[in-house]
């Protein structure tokens, strides 16, 4: 067994728990040999949800944090939540990596506070895989974790998503590109300049320079850096524009027979095209910076998810993403 | 005359300049009874673009702008740009609004160094009318007149945004709201949370707390108040999306012939959801804050938007929005 992987998984958090979690990990057990895991939450909960794996097992934690807590108060105060127990596994070693489709803010706050930040990483960040029109993927980070940044933050972003890109997601040579508010170099405020610098001078990467807004979805970047503010914003206004662009798309054609036979024709080519942003496919947000594998998965996430998100978790481990953030920091 | 509102227009500034600027002053002539334009910029050129109407004559202008000269510094020499001498009609009183379709940083330093900004606004704001799902204007500001705000600034554009969805798009008590990146009251960064209190003390805003990124499309405001950095970036990122989303559909549609015949079903109802989408209908992009109405048009507009722009900017001066400023602030 000492090439197995463990990774403690948060039976309880996210709108579908624990059924869906419960699922998620049988299945990603089904799909990869080299995997344990450990549910952690309300034993008679999740007893009852599947008959489970032989490589599942479950920690017993009594309570459960809200999506309205106050994040930092409640891995605090909450020490035997199915959060924080997942996390202290990961501290103490008896587990990898930890996913949960809980509170994001949680997920942040015990990341830094139970599993611990990497030396020389002063802010830890989440880091989304924006799928582009061409195929590309632009992992994109932060998109929350650190609301607002100082110059040197942003640059530990770049190099741990130049590790991730390279890494995890498998791209060669990662160009890496700062969110800014136009592409010639007089634009950016102090802080994205100061960054711009900063990465500039570093002969790791890969940097590309600045990226604008309406650029994030035509494959010009692998790595896109901005602060948790800005990219928070961005994020859900891209979900937010695709779901509501869908939503119309369903109302008008309800009004016209002529529409409602073309939708017919059209629909597989609809669905090909809107399952290219399907989170589900891309394995979770990664909370970089800390000491392991730490995934947060879509709170909205089914069985699909769960599995896409032990994936990453599991190849993060595999590859020794922290070693490597390590190594490049 | 004493009733007839002067419009300087900017015939050198966008990607079709001067015919595409001419053909519009010729048409909003013809649509507006109460208006003269005086069109800035090269004599001969303008000349041979159309036969102008007798509401419009010409100020020559011997030197353009470039979309990439430094925005300051191109107002501060070029005095005989096209810009520039719009501008100081405003200055001067002999235009009571100016419009041009050039560079948003020269058009916001001008704003400035120019035209003056209104006493008790500390920075200007470009205010941008998103279309909702439901059919409600979000009128989105700063979009990229000042970068990074402080809280009083973002106090002033939430005021100015009140004032121009109120008199200028009809909105009877418009509801105002904060970008930030959560809608509980504890997200928000230093700046957004001190804004918020500023907003919330403030008894003529009908203030509704944040909004968050994805609700930005979907009716859950009148206004929505950011920075120039983040607003930029939002506005950028949805435009971008949209037309990522139409290049790929018409790429997938051409790939499989009953995609195609579905398409031709479908396409007034996918033209009539773009249409509402369509910059050219929401009357460019006003300049807050400054002595006079500057509107900055698309820089892809062609005479329908020029049209549509100087529509906004003949309002703002016919509701005096100036004063209406003055008296909120």
């Amino acid at each position: 067994m000492s090439n197995t992987i463990t990774i403690a998984l948060d039976a309880m958090g996210g709108d579908n728990a624990p059924s869906e979690i419960c699922a998620g990990a049988v299945e990603a057990c089904k799909k990869f040999d080299d995997i344990e895991i450990v549910l952690t939450g309300n034993t008679e909960r999740i007893k009852a949800c599947s008959d489970l794996h032989p490589r599942i097992r479950i920690e017993h934690a009594s309570e459960i944090i809200d999506p309205d807590e106050h994040p930092a108060n409640a891995i605090r105060k909450k020490r035997d939540s199915s959060l924080r127990v997942a996390m202290e596994m990961v501290r103490r070693g008896d587990a990898q990596g930890c996913v949960s489709a809980g509170s994001t803010g949680a997920i942040v706050a015990g990341g830094v506070l139970v599993v611990g930040r990497i030396d020389g990483i002063d802010r830890p960040a989440l880091g989304v895989p924006i799928p582009s029109m061409g195929g590309k993927i632009a992992f994109t980070l932060d998109v929350g974790a650190t609301v607002r940044c100082k110059p040197e933050n942003l640059l530990q972003f770049a190099l741990m998503g130049n590790v991730y890109s390279r890494k995890i997601l498998g791209v060669p040579n990662p160009e890496v590109k700062l969110l800014s508010n136009g592409s010639e170099d007089i634009k950016g405020d102090d802080t994205v300049l100061a960054a711009r610098e900063l990465m500039e001078a570093r002969n790791t990467l890969n940097f590309g320079g600045y990226i604008e807004g309406n650029e994030i979805f035509f494959d010009k970047a692998d790595v896109i850096v901005c602060d948790g503010f800005n990219g928070n914003i961005a994020l859900k206004l891209g979900e937010g524009l695709i779901q509501g662009l869908r939503t119309m798309l369903t109302d008008e054609v309800k009004k016209s027979f002529m529409a409602k036979a073309g939708m017919a024709f059209l629909y597989p080519t609809v669905k090909r095209l809107l399952a290219r942003f399907n989170y589900e496919k891309y394995g979770g947000t990664p909370l970089l910076g800390v000491k392991g594998a730490v995934l947060k998965a879509h709170g909205r996430s089914k069985r699909a998810a769960i599995v896409s998100a032990i994936s990453a978790a599991r190849r993060y481990i595999a590859e020794d993403g922290t070693a490597q953030i390590n190594r490049e920091i």
